[in-house]
């Protein structure tokens, strides 16, 4: 029954769909409007819908000075067989691959903002403070998730609390509705719906 | 000041360091022991610090049949410019894109265990139940890790609790004296201690 033992890769690879770059670079403006920027993220939740590369979320990093987008994410986690592999994760490595540094708040970096088309789960609430990231946009809340069957882990129930602690400013519900109809959208599709263990919610 | 803006890259690129893959292929043995299968993660610990390679922490999935290695990770944050790059994440991600799926109880694979030589961080903590992983088994407990100026973030108080109640076994304490020792040695060495806000630590 177990897989044939094959060696274990030299490397980890975490790949953007084909049509993300094309994106990226369509869109090179300063968006200095925050429901502007948000809807780039929902834009981005809705076209990997819309491509079947992934699941319905979004996510981009900004430079908080110029307004101009830095990196974007969406959800791979099927596609690379990567558990890590959401939205706002694809987002802060490829930023901080880009600009050569594992913390976003270095010297000499821009003040980096997260915007994502929905709150972050357990998992990319705890990778925030890691990141450098300064500032965190949300669009759809968490209960928006779990409405179409997306479990959204064990999460301190003051996670916004604990970020703003860290010097994290904390936006939430930037064009609610909006992201929530590319969720409804998604789960019209039978979208799969994937939780590591889809038969043992614990909250 | 800011850096000049590059094309994003198509791939995120996390790669072990070189004396990984031989560590790997040397050991094909079982392992039933859960103390041995520790001790192989605290010495990934022990030769990240020794080459240079990364902080000092070390994970290994096992087959829970085989006893078997199927992947190994060390933190790597520095070396690739990035902040998810935890050995849990990184042992993780092996596993599931060596396995080709992003959960690891998936029909088929076999029940995995995460074996790491430190408690995991919020970030990691979070990550676990998207993995399928099964069991977690754990050395250095998080106050060690503070005790040397590792940060590991705004974690639920009752974590193993969580996981627990997500049917995923956990044992902690495991070797630990062995693995404070790699700790201390690599504070000693004055290893990077980095944290996204090393200024603003909220607990």
């Amino acid at each position: 029954m177990h897989p044939e033992p094959t060696l274990q890769p030299a490397q980890i690879s975490l790949h953007a769909p084909a049509w993300l770059a094309a994106w990226v670079n369509a869109h090179g403006d300063s968006y200095p409007d925050v429901a502007t920027r948000m809807r780039l993220c929902i834009e981005l939740s809705a076209l990997n819908v819309e491509h079947e590369t992934g699941g319905p979320f979004g996510a981009v990093v900004f430079d908080r000075a110029t307004f101009q987008l830095i990196s974007a994410g969406v959800n791979r986690v099927e596609s690379c067989s990567a558990s890590i592999a959401h939205a706002e994760i694809m987002a802060i490595t490829a930023a901080q691959q880009q600009l050569g540094s594992f913390d976003l708040s270095a010297t000499g970096l821009p003040e980096c903002e997260l915007a994502t088309s929905c709150e972050p789960c357990a998992m990319c609430f705890g990778a925030i403070p890691w990141s450098g990231i300064r500032h965190l946009v949300c669009a759809a809340g968490d209960a928006d998730a779990r409405r179409i069957g997306f479990d959204e882990g064990p999460k301190l129930s003051d996670w916004n609390k604990a970020l703003m602690q860290r010097g994290i400013s904390v936006a939430t519900d930037v064009c609610r509705d909006e992201a929530v109809l590319v969720l409804q959208r998604y789960a019209t599709k039978n979208g799969l719906i994937y939780n590591g263990r889809a038969d043992l919610k614990g909250d």
